[in-house]
This record gives C-alpha cells, structure tokens and sequence, in this order.
C-alpha cells in the first residue's frame, strides 16, 4: 500500500513524526482546506494507514477529530553488526515494540547472516507484535547501492558484494524492503528520535571496530554521488611518516588506524604486554585465564574509568585525532550538531571533552558558536529505529 | 513580476538552462498535459517572461511553437573582489551581453565601494544593454547572512559587518538584489556555465588571496547552519608545530597560511631576497625599479612557467597540502567533480598535477573512481555569472 499523492505522503508523516493531531492541525500544517483534508484522511483511513482516536479538546469551535497512524502499523529495523545483529519491531510512530539481539560474524557471509537476522525477525514477531510487516529497513556495515539494494565492495563483509539483501529480505519478509550503511541509519534514528530531532544539518560520527560519518542536509541523508559520503575513517591525520600505523586500507595515518576500536584494542594489548599499564596487564592475565579473548575498546574505558593514566592517555590522543578531523569538517560542513555515537562512544566524557576541546580551537568561530557536540542518547537502538524510519520514508511517500 | 506557481517557476527555469524550447518538449519536462502548458506559457507572456520564438521542426504532428524567455530579461551580476570590481549585464539565459571591471579596494567600506559598484553599473547598461533591470546578483569576500542580505562580520571587509547591501543596491537600482559569499557565486557559475553543468553534487575550490569553498548539494549551493559552510582556508595541513606558519585567525598552520596568494607572495619575496631564486630576485629588482609593488602569486606563476625550480617547488609544496586538504574532503562529501578556480588557480597543471596526485593516492579509490578534478574554464566570469544565476534563482520562483 502505499499513499495516492503528495499531500497524503505529507499527512503520513506528519502523524509518524509528530503523534496523533486533529483534523485542523494536520490541515494547517500542510495548507489545505478543511474539506480537502478531510478527504485526503478519509481516503488514508480507507488505505487503512490512519484511524480516527477520538476528538481533540475544543479550540473554540466544533470539536475536531483527533486522527493517528493505525495501530497495525508495523515496521522492522534491522542493524547488521561487524559482531552482532539487532532487530526491532516497531509501529508507525518508529516506536520500539520488541527488540532482540544476538552475536554474529559478517564474515561468515549473507546466506548464513540472513539466516541469522531472519530467524531474529521470527523471535520478534513471535508474541505477536506484528500479524503484518509495512515495511523492513536494514543496515550494513559497507557502502551500500541504493538502486540495488546491495552491498558494494565492503571491505569487512567478504562474500557480500553485490549480494541482493534487498531482494532476498523482500522475498523472505513479504514487505518493502530499503538496504543502506549503518552510519547512515544511526544518523536517520538521532534525526527521529535523538539529540537531533530538531536539527536539519548534522554530522554523525559513529566509533566502532570502524569510524564512519552520517551526514545529514535539509533533514535527509547525504550519500554521495557513489554512496560513499562520510567515510571519514581514512582521512589521513598525521603526515609524519615512520610511526604512523598502517590501515586496513594499505595507506598509514588513518583516522581509524589511530583511533578505531581495532586500533584501541591493539595498543591497550601493547600497554599491557609491555607493563606499561597494571590495571591493563591485570585485565590481560584475567582475560587469557578465562578465554575471554584479547583485550577491547571496551576495556580500555573501563580501565580510564579506574583512573589508569595509560588508558586515559590512549582516550585523550584518539580523541586529539578525532577532533583534528571533526574540525576540519566542522569548517567545511557547518553543521547545527555533532553527535558521537557507536561502541567507542562509551569512552564518554574524557572523549567528549578532548574532541571539544580541539573542534572549538581550531574550527572558525562562527562555526562553532552555537554548535553543541553531543554523545549519543540512543545508545544501541539508533541503528534499528533509523532502519525503520528509513523504510518508513519510503512507505509513506509516493514514489 | 513573479511567477504565480510552481508550474510557471518550472517552465521559466528550463527555458533558462535550455535555451529556447517547443511547447511540446517543455510539456513533456514538466509532465503537463497541452492544454495546461499552453495555459501557463500564455499566462507567462502576458507577465513579460516569455515570446514566440517561431514554429519548431515538424516531429509527426502540427508543428510546435518554439518559446523563449523574453529577449528583454535583464539580470545584473556583480563580483566584488578584495581588490577588484567585476560587473556584467546578462539576458534571460544569463549569456554576457556587457562586462566591465575596475581595480577596487574592499577595505575603503561600503559607502566607497559601493559607489564604484554603482558607477560601474552605469557603464555596463550605457550602451542601451539593459534598459530594464530584473535582477542584481551580489558577491563580496566573506561570510554574508542571507536573512540580511549583509556581510557578517567578514575578516578582510572593515566596515561592512552587518551593512546593508542588498537594501543599499536594491534602492538605487530599483530591482530584487541577492548577496552572497563570492565563493558560492563561482561555484553558481560553474554549475551553470562551467564544466559543472551536468554535476548535482561538487566542490569548487577558489584559491585567491585566500582559499575558499563552495559547495553544491543536489544542484543547490549548501550554505551551512550560519552560512559559513565552506571556509576550507582555515583547515589546519600540519600540526608540526614551530615551522607552520602563522594565519591572520590566529591559528598556525591553516592552508590558506600555507598556499593562499598571500603565502605565495610572501614565500617568492623570501625566495628573492635570500638569492634562492635568481629569476623571483630578477623579477623583484624590476618591480623595485618600476615602483609596481612586491611580488605577487603571478609571479610566482610566471616563474614556475619558465622553469625556475623554486617557484615550481612552491606550487608543488601548495599544491600538496591542498591535495591533502582536498583528499579528506573528498572521502567526506564523495562529490562527483572538483574544480578549481580563482586567480591563484592561474598557475596551472603543475599545480593540478600536485592536487590529482595527491587526491587519487588518499581518498578510497569508491569516491575517487570516477571523480574528475579539473581546473576553471570560466575564468574571471565564474563570479559575474553566478551572480546573475544567484537573483534568477529568485527571481524566476514563486516565493
């Protein structure tokens, strides 16, 4: 199903942004005439995307009626992990119904993964929360052919390229199905249901195993002319040759060399090793005695929390990198926000305040006169709610 | 006058971009029956915007009027630089009909400049080009609010924070003016005139005194949350610290205090005076003795040009550090066409070859595949004629 014309596209919208309004305040808000409005929402009901949820409290005149999304609506986000798979089902208002999790390895590739995510799909909708799917977003992440709905050379997702996730998530799920990056769907749930909901032009920069940027304009996603905008990642920061680490992309210096999950993993395994750190060694023996694997991002913060100078050292010089980056696109982009998400993100304030500190010396003062940087507030349901608003945009509009 | 709707709006603009065009084919570009298109280009002529071109080719049919916008359309494009003024009068299509420039310095304030503006003005439509203006397009060297159509607090116009330029302009000429950063109204005129026709999504990189960006977004110049968006001269190149050289923000090793006109100048004058260079020593002797000022970019250029190895050092270094500015932003905005313009651009191919180099090595070969970086063809007129194309935006819309 899908709306007849722009102006039932509009309504839709409206009502999954802003809840359940009245008659006149939906035809206010897209300038039509009260009988031209009714008509529109009459014909929505008929579609069966809207019901009426009683009447509104008096403006002064008749009572008008109070119209909302129906409540069958479902949608379902998807967030494809380098490590795990989130699913959610949500309603039309993209809020969260039921959510399940599991651990998975992209490497092992798309039959094996989908398998995964579809069995996940089944857990969610097993108590009942949705007779009917509308629509199912998915993130990955890679770089992502919109046309194709499919991966496209993703450096972390071997056997994927070109993969029809799209197609084949369709087939299985029965819905419309719409396949992008993972940064771009966290950046798209911090726009609906974040820190941003009010901002038009923001940078999202997510710090997981990776770093990735979402970048949004005028409300919408920015891709790029080959849907690789925001790969931020491999923006070089130090030019100083020899102690520059290599990345995985065969160049030296990159941001995520410096300062990705990986590369945080790495150096706390050597401050470890290496005595440099107690608190990290301890962490180390305890990890190998209980075959918990090497050390992680996650340690590290944890280990900066107690205070470790050698951890905190780690936090302060990535998020020095970071901010070297962030100011330079700062200057660029002029962004109204920067939010900082991903699991790197819960290195929390010492990050935060480092990033700051060099984003507002560095960048142009009208640039960053109002500019707040945030950590993000969704934590690990931006990538599934920004699925199903992704797919949800697609739904309720036209084309 | 204005177009009453959309419709109308549409219809102008591809007439504009296009040329003169058949009734037939500007119905089918903007999906309105005969009847309707006939409708709104009749309403069209009555309002002055179009006429009767003659009869198309036959395509089958009974041939179809050929429409053009009407050969009275005037626009106004003016381009103030640091150190010059540039004025054209443009026709509908905004082709140059007459151009005229004068030497002018910004920093005598707006009441001066202005003038001069005005004056020049009156050279450009003396010869009975422009007996009708509809529309004056403004650029000046800084940051300008849109909302004001005022420069806001712009770091090399003393005197012109928060002046009424539009207002100014639009009082003595009698005509809609729109301001706005001379960056943005270069890349306005690539999209329109330049290599950038066919592009939605590019950065133009202005290399002047100072450097600068503008960036176009789906066909539309992307101004930034405070309007400040492409200011890429203040991006820090090195953080070596004691050797980069001071900027006039205040910062240390910004590009533009790497490779702007004004870091060229002041390197070929060190370059000269400590005998490095024996061509830049010859030329500044010469300058001296004719009283023509220090040495300049151009010089620098000429140099490089007749094969002085230090000049081609300092395009080459510039070059560089662009090239890693650029690189990073590439991997950010994966744009589809670079083009670099302003006078410093002047120096050419080695400095192209520098950037290309660079560029192609840094960014993910996804956003460098298939992405030209060209320099401009437009040459001086990039400004004139985006101004133009800046007030035709306005003036050809409904709002």
């Amino acid at each position: 199903m899908r709306p007849e014309n722009g102006h039932q596209a509009r309504l839709l919208r409206l009502l999954r942004d802003g809840g359940p309004q009245s008659r006149a305040e939906l035809g206010e808000a897209v300038e039509l005439s009260k009988s031209k409005v009714a008509i529109e929402l009459d014909r929505l009901a008929e579609l069966g995307f809207v019901e009426t949820a009683g009447l509104a409290a008096s403006r002064g005149g008749r009572r008008s009626h109070v119209v909302a999304l129906a409540g069958s609506l479902r949608f379902v986000g998807i967030d494809i992990g380098a490590t795990s798979i989130d699913v959610a089902i949500t309603d039309g208002e993209l809020r969260l119904l039921s959510r399940v999790s599991a651990p998975a390895d992209v490497r092992e590739g798309p039959n094996t993964v989908l398998d995964q995510v579809l069995d996940l799909v089944g857990k969610a909708r097993a108590d009942g929360a949705a007779p009917e799917v509308h629509g199912v977003g998915v993130g990955v992440p890679g770089p992502v052919s919109q046309r194709d709905g499919a991966p496209v050379v993703p450096p972390i997702m071997p056997g994927w390229n070109h993969f029809p996730v799209r197609d084949t998530l369709g087939a299985a799920l029965g819905a419309p199905v719409m396949v992008d990056n993972d940064v771009n769907i966290m950046a798209l749930g911090e726009l609906h249901a974040g820190t941003a909901r009010s901002v038009r032009d923001l940078l999202f920069v997510k710090i997981g195993t990776g770093i990735g940027c979402g970048i949004v304009v005028g409300g919408e996603v920015y891709r790029g002319v080959t849907g690789c905008a925001g790969d931020i990642g491999h923006i070089q920061v130090d030019d100083t040759g020899a102690s520059s680490p290599v990345c995985t992309c065969g160049n030296a210096g990159c941001l995520e060399a410096w300062f990705g999950g990986a590369a945080l993993a790495r150096d706390a395994e050597a401050a470890a090793r290496s005595g440099r750190s107690v608190w990290l060694a301890e962490r180390l023996q305890q990890r190998l005695a209980e075959g918990s694997g090497p050390l992680t991002a996650a340690d590290v913060g944890v280990a900066a929390e107690t205070g470790d100078p050698v951890a905190v050292g780690l936090i302060r010089d990535g998020g020095h990198r970071l901010g070297q980056v962030l100011a330079s696109l700062v200057s660029f982009f002029n962004p109204g926000l920067v939010v900082i998400g991903g699991g790197v993100a819960g290195l929390g304030h010492q990050l935060l305040a480092e990033v700051r500190s060099v984003v507002y010396r560095r960048s142009l003062p009208l640039a960053t006169g109002n500019l707040p940087i945030v950590l993000s507030e969704l934590g690990g349901t931006a990538g599934v709610i920004g699925a199903a608003r992704l797919v949800s945009d697609s739904v309720l509009s036209t084309a």
